[in-house]
């Protein structure tokens, strides 16, 4: 692991969404920038000593030269250590299991497409949402026709933690999240946005043609958007609304997806995550629950236990992980990487998040433009 | 009453709702624009066969002339006839109580503003989704400073009745609402957008500044549209979006209003109407119910009966009602009809929701970009 | 009307349910037991001076000979009136709406059975939740087997206006609630269990074979049931649970009825009225939405207005007393009064609610013992 | 692990739940009473083949024995074989965990008493709903005063599968479940009511003193209970109601309980496990968020990630498992079994399941009397 020292949040979630199949073990890390963070959390976390490293380049180069040696590395700190944490191992041949977004910047974004282009090794980017069973399921539903052609898209994903100028305030997520040299030029929708626009692509199967964007940054002083208010419209037609907000009260963490088809409609919230809510026009709508009456194989198939037993966040995200498992076992047994990787999460849908940040920055500087995806 | 013959859905609404609180007598009409059915409306609702009129016109003449004629007229007509309507009401001094959107087009609407100029009686327009007890309880709160200063307000009223082309069904509901001549510019913007805006700067206070259309027409051959994703900015810095819909299958009748501010959030749904959901930063969120706990004085005086026995779509149309039965009293008493008015939607309301039509379709035609309202 | 003066909150209640549908007119009324507040209320409510009454015999008396005297009264007193009020109208032909429970004694409530058999007039008492459109979809849909044999059956009454002893403080409402002498020999149970009681029958068809009741008054000083926890065996052999409470902070007006069998489940809560859950066993959770997709004949012929308009308390009392209407009419047009009556709340409804307090009251002295209904 | 070969549902559970803190590592098994099996089960889950033994006598022993032998073992057979397999590890000082109810028969309870008195080892009983965050954030308030005296506790948990006679149709889940042989005298009571009522008690901190219950077996030829109706009599003066069933179709696993004092009241459902739903009385309720605004020590400590990223029932589980490894490490330190245990379900917590599943057993076979506990 690279990143994810004591006070990192997402840093923890990875190592346990790692454990809750037992796919992996924890053996090495540089788990901070700064060396002695970097050991205190190595030993609270019962690492050898000796691999914890000072830096993902020492890690990657020792690492690589051991025959126990690690097989993969989660790269979990502040987007701009993402591409150069990232090449250090597949330039080594070691898979790379990346937090999202891509890159802080599109150069480094374009970096990132090159090295994982010349690495033999896998690169899974944790758009976790995309995880879990009843996401599965309204992709499989929508594939199947059961909402008909798809005419509007509504994707939510409201928070407010930062309603308040927290970044001043000691709160370490929110001071680099703030900070454009670390998280890029998107905050709010590099941060949320991207898991938003990610997961409506992933149901829907719909390509992003062009969006216009306003962004707002209501926090004093804050140099990114905490909020963003956003038109989309789709390839062959569809339209839709993307709200990504840091400073919405009562909103914890209130992603949510409404798709509208001539034939029906699908709705999830990640907050409610065992239910998928399905209205064949003109029907009762139906509460389809995981793992129980009306859930199909794409969701059952990635589900633990009965319905009932609400699985959460941890477990989809531990989905990630142990289909990037699979994929690594069979690489290893000769597979090709495009085959392994079937519909995780890599290289391409980064450079989508990237390239939706991109067209979000361009459009709000000129008033909220129409700019192409 | 004008219109509301025979299935006429809101034609009936009208009626419950002004009997609710017994303050209205109904005893004249024309309730159809042909002789025939008015006629048998009549009859069906027990008027007088004498006070029953074949055209508004006549209505007018008559029962400006009679001793006991009418106070107040209710004029519940597609939108290309409200105008007319109201004027010869208005004309001669009956008070005029009329269905939204103001008129079809915006000439007539110019023209109802003068005529209102020009008239002593009252015109009352039925934004009736502001007579919910919890819509008055959350403007108060917004009053009150609660929610601090607005940042973010998300507006949306998604329907689904229209997801296949009724209109050629013979659903007359949706006939006249796809006809451009009777609907006016507006279809789904002003069937349902409308109301939405209306709430909007209803709870919130602000004045919309401008605003950014892409309206779609998603049924075979619809003339009109039927989904609009709208962007909002109003006076003073708020952001907003507007999502108004009558293709999205599951959805009845959605209108819910979010409003953000940095101090705290508010949540309100049409469907749930008896809660108000508030947040204040930093603390639990609170389900404030009609006439319960945390429920104060703008809400509790236009509730009937106690929390937990539902009120709904009735009572709060007929808080309109009864509220505009006071301000007629309190005109025929001698009061100004600005002071009489209060905070009833009147002609202002009107001509605003009327810009809102307007700057939608001229900003739609340029393909989504900014217009002021 | 007899009782409802200013401050008795179900005298407004049924004020307003019988001015909904147009089918009744307010002319007369003994409106309190005090000559002066009655004489205020009637002033109030604008009835004709000579027509308010200082008592329900003075009432009576005069009405019957008037030409134009009530052909109907509502009686809306405490309960320890209802039987003599009653009477005095029966026997004078006035057909008589009653608020429940029947009567406050066993003895009345039998002489109230001979006084409607003695009259040709209606009797009709409003049980006024089964007047709700999803509860007429509910019982339709058991009897038409969907739900397969009823083996469970779980209905609960939460309140929590009564949690600190407030008919110490002033509350009429609770003052004679809590006195033996004016409601009988139940308290929660009387109030509310006999509506949850009553509801549950009307549901699903099942009689009553005998119950276990634990009575409970945690109230200081209070002499009657505030809270009441029973078991029920019907008919047949289904099983049920009767929870009623006034003591229960958090639950407004918390009626709410689920019913098992081998088929499927119903789910259906008084504070939610619009929706209906029903579950086929082994296939998703369905929302039935009144008047909406999924609803039926003897919903939607109850039903004013479109899905996701919300009806409410009022609407649902308003069908008691627009079906009371009816069969007024159907009885002056010869119809008999069995006939006439249909499935509306009457004598017989009225004698089962004074039965299972009797019920409720004989087991909890013996222990919670099993006492046939 | 003893017990939770391929099928068994439970097992899973286990294993997931004590890696995701990543405190215990599975080496060792007797996976199931059928020798292959057991070792089928042990290979696809990678143990030592050595260390799969076919029996748990067989593992206790040579557990023992060895140098680096398990430290703790997990025991997730039928009821009926808790007992002896417990018996086998305590009595040579190796932890158990143990799922519930504690065993099938009261002598084997008893039994267990003696041998966990007898053994220095710690016994765990897995009574995991009471390792959810907002149980352990409700009973937190309950202790500090914040709902007053308890007067009402109303807990429910039914569920559907066993609508039909699934155990005639290979589901073996309910094969063993529904023989008295191995899962002794309680069905639904012992399987999900033992939940209910240890639920119940670790939140109120009351302790039954008496119930009555109507015991059902709907399912054709089922001999235990599949719905149980039970009244509740705490010491101190509440009144309590318990449903459990598996026979309510629309129902998956819907745990839920509610408590009412008379300064407030408290709801809290398993399967939206991330909220507390607490009222003040006369106040608007609060929805209390794990690790969010409301959250207090005794939920934030046991919770792993930020409010509105759902966590379930495996990381509910997971703290039952992780505080059973902090109190291991504690006895190992030379802390006291008793003072290690803090609030874990150990033997008491056992034997009052038993206790409880006997007095309803009881009750029912004399009419639902009322018995001790």
């Amino acid at each position: 692991m690279v990143g994810g020292g004591a006070d990192a949040f997402i840093g923890g979630v990875h190592r346990i969404a790692s454990r809750i199949d037992g796919h992996y073990d924890l053996v090495a890390g540089a788990l901070s920038s700064t060396p002695e963070k970097a050991r205190e959390s190595a030993a609270a976390l019962g690492l050898d000593p000796e691999r914890s490293y000072d830096s993902f380049d020492a890690m990657a180069e020792a690492e690589a030269a051991r025959p126990d040696g690690i097989e993969a590395v989660s790269i979990v700190t502040p987007n701009h250590v993402h591409y150069r944490a990232a090449q250090a191992f597949l330039s080594r041949g070691i898979h790379v299991i990346c937090d999202k977004p891509l890159t802080a910047t599109f150069d480094d974004a374009e970096a990132m497409e090159r090295a994982v282009r010349d690495s033999d090794a896998l690169f899974v980017l944790t758009h976790n949402y995309t995880g879990y069973p009843m996401v599965r399921q309204a992709r499989a539903m929508v594939e199947d026709g059961q909402i008909g052609t798809i005419r509007v898209v509504q994707v939510e994903y409201p928070q407010d933690w930062m309603t308040s100028s927290v970044e001043n305030e000691g709160v370490k997520q929110a001071e680099w999240r703030t900070d454009p040299e670390r998280a890029g030029a998107g905050g709010a929708i590099g941060d949320i946005g991207t898991h938003a626009y990610n997961l409506a692509g992933f149901v829907t199967g719909l390509t992003g043609a062009e969006l216009a964007a306003d962004l707002s940054s209501f926090g004093a002083g804050r140099k990114l958007d905490d909020n963003a208010h956003i038109l989309l419209r789709y390839e062959g037609g569809a339209r839709g609304m993307l709200w990504c907000s840091q400073v919405a009260p009562g909103c914890e963490n209130g992603l949510r997806l409404r798709v509208y088809g001539d034939r029906g409609g699908l709705e999830w919230a990640q907050e409610d995550p065992n239910y998928l809510w399905f209205t064949p026009h003109g029907e009762p709508t139906r509460r389809i629950t995981r793992n129980g009456a009306g859930a199909t194989d794409p969701s059952t198939s990635v589900s633990r236990i009965p319905p009932g037993h609400p699985e959460g966040y941890l477990e989809g995200f531990a989905n990630i992980y142990t289909e990037a498992a699979a994929a690594i076992r069979a690489v290893q047994d000769g597979q090709s990487r495009e085959a392994a990787m079937g519909k995780l999460p890599g290289i391409a849908a980064g450079m989508e998040g990237m390239a939706f940040i991109r067209a979000c920055v361009t459009s709000a500087r000129d008033n909220a433009a129409w700019v192409a995806i």
